[in-house]
């Protein structure tokens, strides 16, 4: 056999390379109790209340206009966002304040940015009466369904009452939301043990992530959505927005400013960030983050290294078939957008 | 064996009965070259059109606001249309016509209430550019679509050039949107042969339908969608809406009021009824048109017929999975809804 000493030569630097890189690979961090932990898939919810709830979510008649659904700002084919800065609501006004994504919302300890909803059927029912949103009310909506045939015949399968009430209404609504997780994210497949589900960039941002302390409010499932805390920790936090946080439910002025931490899962797709929506990137929300809230100015390259890492909180999106809604009744009040 | 003579009588009778019935449904009409034909499933459409199509379909992105995407207006969950009198447009406009449904809207001769556009890709530039409407521009549409890798990406896969256009766009919305035929209504089992499929009411609903002259506009696949007619031929038509039909596309004023036949089909999805959604419930419509189109005022009882009639003529909706949508860039132009 008759073997250049050209090739004998690569063939040694491929070695030495693969062996290089496999010194490299065994350095790597590996998860280790991480505080971050992997989503678990959506189990447990009653199906009718779920396909119940899946048309409801999906239903603009619950709104005075006949126009706003609760996917008009929770667009499940985007990250459960509207991606503006904040809302459209009734007659195009302009909400108060960002509108959080409805995707893994269940993992939440509270509901809203100041936590004044204790759960999602609690919630369920704010947009619906709330006159820059929704602007209808509860009895006019249960009217609606109620004027619904099929409708009628759903609910009364799901739930096995006379009446359509509100509180049905919002159950189901909660039930479908519950099942809105996003599991299986690549830095899931990594927590669960598959080394090269990220990227060496990605891990460097994770443990930059991790190490410089942001890790401490945004952990947990939904890695966030478990505590308030107050935005503009170490600088104020200037913004034009009103909203007062928490300080707005419990009346205390020790809460100002302070909101319940978004889920940064799918935050790729949930742009723009903060409750101002005042973040149009995730590199401007990671830097502010890092001045505002941990006192560091992170370089640009750790800016893309912690962006590279949150990219990789993007699980599956929910998967299901666009609803078919019950056409309404001749009874059915029909909607006026324009109406005084 | 002992049989009383009250179980022979009731015996009799049944058996009276069920010949009676043998009888009058041998005496049914059946299907002989009717004028109303069944809908073809769709086929031939290319399938990564199709699927760019329905992502664009429901994009928001394509409108000024980042809230508008044809699905607003063309709501698949509600027959493809969004069942107000006009649509809501940009700023909470008012649109001045009734949307029509965007389901089998590929059986139209023509696009549009007054057949301004050709065919549906001519049709689906429209509305983005529209300033009641999505009010974009072509260009701002491209940009924006440019400017998000994984569109980037499918554009250049299905149409193999270098760069998004708005012909690429409205080539794929319209590939999407002749894939939204509603096969296998009741009536179209019954056209094939399934003479149960309708009952005896919907049977002679659909036979006042047909002699009385309603069919000779409302025919072929479509049920309508091949003609233009005027609406008010015995009786003028009154209404408040502006449109003036065709006479405004021809400039000739023959043609006022001239308005291309709506289809039928999934009509019982698609109220409120007319170009300028004045009639809210199909018994209205029925009546209406009686008196102003055929100078015929129909009882009760015979609107009632033809409404059964006509629900026998909503088909298979669309089934697919809700698109998921390619997160913008940091490049991509944030909406602003309130902009001046």
């Amino acid at each position: 056999m008759k073997v250049s000493v050209k090739v004998l030569v690569s063939c040694l630097a491929a070695l030495s390379m693969s062996t290089a890189m496999a010194q490299a690979k065994e350095e790597r961090y590996k998860p280790n109790n991480e505080l971050i932990v992997a989503i678990e898939p959506a189990k447990g919810q009653n199906p009718a209340e779920v396909e119940l709830g899946k048309k409801l979510f999906f239903d603009p008649r619950l709104s005075r206009s006949g126009f706003i659904s609760c996917n008009s700002c929770h667009n499940l084919s985007m990250g459960g966002t509207d991606n503006l800065k904040t809302s459209i609501g009734d007659k195009w006004s302009q909400g108060p304040i960002n509108s959080p994504t409805v995707l893994n919302s269940s993992l939440n300890f509270v509901q809203f940015w100041d936590g004044r909803a204790a759960n999602l059927q609690e919630q369920a029912g704010g947009p619906i009466a709330n006159p820059l949103e929704m602007a209808f009310t509860h009895d006019l909506a249960v009217d609606i369904l109620t004027s619904i045939p099929q409708y009628r015949e759903e609910f009364k399968k799901t739930f096995n009452e006379d009446k359509i009430t509100i509180e049905q209404i919002t159950k189901a609504l909660a039930a479908f939301e519950e099942t809105l997780v996003t599991p299986n994210s690549r830095f899931d497949q990594w927590l669960g043990g598959k080394e090269d589900a990220i990227t060496d960039q990605e891990l460097r941002g994770y443990l930059l992530f991790k190490n410089s302390g942001c890790v401490a409010c945004h952990n947990g499932a939904a890695v966030g959505g478990n505590s308030f805390q107050k935005m503009g920790v170490v600088e104020p936090y200037v913004t034009d927005n009103e909203s007062a946080g928490r300080a707005g439910v419990s009346g205390k002025d020790a809460d100002r400013m302070q909101f319940k931490v978004p889920t940064l899962r799918n935050v790729e797709l949930t742009y723009p960030y903060f409750h101002d929506g005042a973040a149009a990137t995730l590199s401007q929300a990671v830097d502010t983050m890092g001045r505002l809230q941990l006192g560091r100015k992170f370089s640009e390259e750790e800016v893309s290294d912690i962006v590279a890492f949150l990219k990789t909180l993007t699980g599956e999106q929910p998967s299901f078939t666009l609803p078919i809604l019950p056409p309404s009744s001749d009874e059915t009040p029909r909607a006026n957008p324009w109406a005084k």
